[in-house]
């Protein structure tokens, strides 16, 4: 155990890293890299390695690992695929304990050649060095100052989010996309063909990880699929675990083969695997990150039972059908409760019911809270989305807000909050994009601008009422297994 | 069948038009209008009519329709509920021959008294005057000058798009979200609960409406479903029509009771409409806009069979999964074109058959011009989507074009509308907006520049590979079926 967990810190948080395969020349993998790890700000030692080369950006080259006169924490292969066996012999020699490989032409070109060559890197490994890949993109970790190819730009901050990835693209995706939704990550491991360290070691390492208070996996075919379930069971107890399992389609499989040389699975085999584990399903990139969202800001309370308030008759039905289509229920309100509703919304073009349509997408304040109240004191409801109702003006036209006082739009802005935090019930609000005309980008600006008060102050915002009910029922389902099983 | 059409003439292209409820009170209803009306541009005769105020807005107000001494098309309706059948009866005897009433508190309301008004109405428009509506938000027409309200915003382009919406609010948010992809409208008719126009006499004025192209729909409940389901199987043989049907779920249909009081209909008999009919169903208002877009650009050769270009390993991946579940059809090219691709193609972390992976986000030139001109060039292929391949960078980072010389982007931008040309066969893009973060709205402008000029060109473009895929799908179904029944 202690072995291992110092074998991801040398993936996590190296001190000194070897780049083997690094040349001056940017247009190549692993002079771009080079130039990457620096721009991120990696602050430990980093000794480049290549036969042919004597210096790169100022810094001093090293023909093999061997020669470098200092301990290497991890190291970074860049080389052509025949050459990795070799350079991984040298990595043993020089002590060298972990090591990510980003180097494709292995198993996934599903030729004689690559599965040699795969076969050879996992005896190399079983010597006495932990491999991450090959024909992956490695490791993201602000903590430790490592990042993605390319991932120059993403967050430096630390969050409670860790991502294991099949895919490269997918972890890069992630990782930048992650930044629009307000979310950091512990770490993010992108792991290819996993000819070592595969998404049952992750799953594991994450499990237990204190920095990581949620798991999010972008898997093709895992390599040991008794051992993966069997960790799911045990982590879904204590995190969320949410997981695009791709190539669940007939053309999906195909170019799983193709991608990581992985054998996707079927269909109804992984029903049942999240049936039973209690893991999150969702089915694709903008689906994982919603959730992700949704699992950061809502607490276990989040129930199935919902009030959904909006401006509008048809927004109401939408909202209805888009609730219960997600799984969640929308019963009406009882009927003191509409009564009180009332007493204020006029009865033309109206609902008092539930969903709640207060007959404007721009209502009075006062019209706002009451009814966001009067919903939120049901004792059955344990979730609210409010959605057009209080906020389509606030993206749409702030010329609105001239007659409405100066603290119109501070007090719009703080209402779900206060709201939520009298009644102890979690909100989940709609901010629609709108017209995406190029001239509205200002509002699109604007609208950004309110969804980031609201991630800071843990309130998840959807641009549709679809997004958000989606997200809000993977929650409900989560918190519901895993209080019942 | 003509003297149908001079009404629907006074609905769309009324030469004046009497506003009846309007005061110079800038915040309630009418007054709104009127302002709205004259900024969109409507340049007819108004009249605005009120028994109390003498003059808004410098127009002269009359105390009834029956003063004013002009002859007038239309009337424009936003009193009470309760003065509405004795503004009608006025109208009567003015000879107006047509009126859109805004006005709720009718039959949706769920009491005595809105049935019997609604009553009323249907004896008075027997009397000799066609009405849309009550409840409702009116009449867009471009060409004529009317908009709906909220609208003054709203394009004055005529397009080919002709839309017929129950609800108020969604209309409006159709009207308004086409800017974004676009799309421009004939005519749109928000006509509310339906007292005597309903959606089988909008889909037949439609259908034989020379302007109008394309047919989209966002209906609750239809007045009368026999004559509304044969109406629909003629016209979906001469055009597409795309219909939202709202209200499907049991939350949704107790919504759309309170709302237009209408009856939703059970979702079996909805399945077998859109079976026997040939109606294009979409399930909510991005993909009611989604599918009007790639109707308006893809020609009825527009099939299942798909080939996906695209760049990066998971990505293909994705691809594969989002066509076939969107009943798309993804076969691996054959060998000979298999062959032509790996003569340019790396053969490490890419794939040659279908979805093709170049292997990055941003190759070079010739290497998306010639993967696309092979998957082209295959006789099964009858329909292409490019996805991140061409385009990823293009949104995302200006700065990578400087090393690939001054037509880089000029070129890039060109190459689908060249290969769709040279062989005839349509494409589809993908331009993902990417990470949404607030610093990222100049690049998520940048993207709107790009889409726009591919829209200008005839090609749609989507934000994600589902919704691409799914909106091809929709295309490829209605083709298909017109075709072979």
């Amino acid at each position: 155990m202690s072995a291992k967990h110092n074998v991801f810190d040398s993936f996590f948080y190296p001190k000194s890293v070897a780049l083997i395969g690094i040349s001056s020349d940017e247009t190549k993998f692993g002079g771009r890299y080079l130039k990457t790890l620096r721009e991120f700000g990696f602050s430990g030692e980093i000794y480049p390695v290549h036969p042919k080369e004597t210096e790169v950006f100022g810094l001093k080259v090293y023909p093999t690992v061997k020669d470098i006169p200092n301990p290497v924490d991890f190291a970074i292969i860049c080389v052509p695929a025949r050459f990795v066996p070799s350079v991984l012999e040298d990595c043993l020699e020089k002590g060298i304990g972990a090591a990510e490989i980003f180097s494709s032409g292995f198993s996934e070109i599903g030729e004689e050649e690559g599965y040699k060559l795969e076969e050879e890197l996992i005896q190399k490994s079983k010597k006495g060095i932990r491999i991450i890949g090959p024909n992956c993109f490695g490791v993201y970790c602000p903590a430790g100052g490592l990042t993605l190819l390319p991932g120059a730009d993403f967050s430096k901050e630390s969050g409670p989010v860790g991502l294991i990835s099949q895919s490269g693209g997918y972890a890069s995706e992630f990782c930048r996309q992650v930044k629009g939704y307000g979310i950091d990550l512990s770490k993010g491991v992108s792991y290819g063909n996993a000819c070592d360290i595969n998404e049952s070691d992750l799953l594991e390492y994450f499990a237990s990880d204190v920095d990581t208070k949620i798991i999010v996996a972008y898997l093709e075919g895992p390599k040991d699929g008794k051992r993966f379930v069997r960790a799911l069971k045990d982590v879904t107890m204590k995190k969320p675990v949410i997981i695009w399992k791709a190539g669940l389609t007939h053309a999906g499989a195909r170019a799983v083969s193709s991608h990581t040389g992985s054998l996707a699975g079927e269909e109804v085999i992984w029903d049942t695997i999240f049936t039973q584990t209690g893991a999150t399903r969702v089915k694709n990139l903008e689906e994982l990150l919603d959730t992700t969202l949704a699992f950061l800001h809502l607490p276990p309370s989040t129930g199935r039972q919902l009030a959904v308030i909006g401006g509008g008759g048809g927004i109401s039905v939408a909202a209805a059908d888009a609730c219960e289509q997600a799984g969640l229920e929308i019963h009406p309100l009882p009927s003191t409760l509409q009564e009180q509703l009332k007493a204020f919304i006029p009865p033309v073009g109206t609902s008092i019911r539930n969903p709640i349509d207060v007959g404007s997408p721009m209502p009075p304040l006062e019209v706002a809270q009451k009814a966001l109240e009067i919903a939120a004191s049901d004792q059955k409801v344990q979730t609210l989305i409010a959605t057009q109702a209080l906020h389509t003006f606030l993206s749409g036209n702030p010329g609105v807000f001239a007659d409405r006082g100066e603290n119109f739009v501070q007090d719009s802005l703080r209402l779900p909050l206060d709201v939520r935090d009298k009644y102890g019930k979690p909100i989940v609000l709609v901010l629609s994009i709108g017209s995406t005309e190029i001239e509205m980008v200002k509002e699109e600006k604007m609208r950004r601008e309110f969804r980031d008060f609201y991630f800071k102050h843990g309130i998840p915002v959807y641009p549709t009422l679809e997004r958000a009910a989606a997200s809000v029922a993977r929650v409900a389902k989560y918190y519901h297994f895993k209080k019942n099983r």
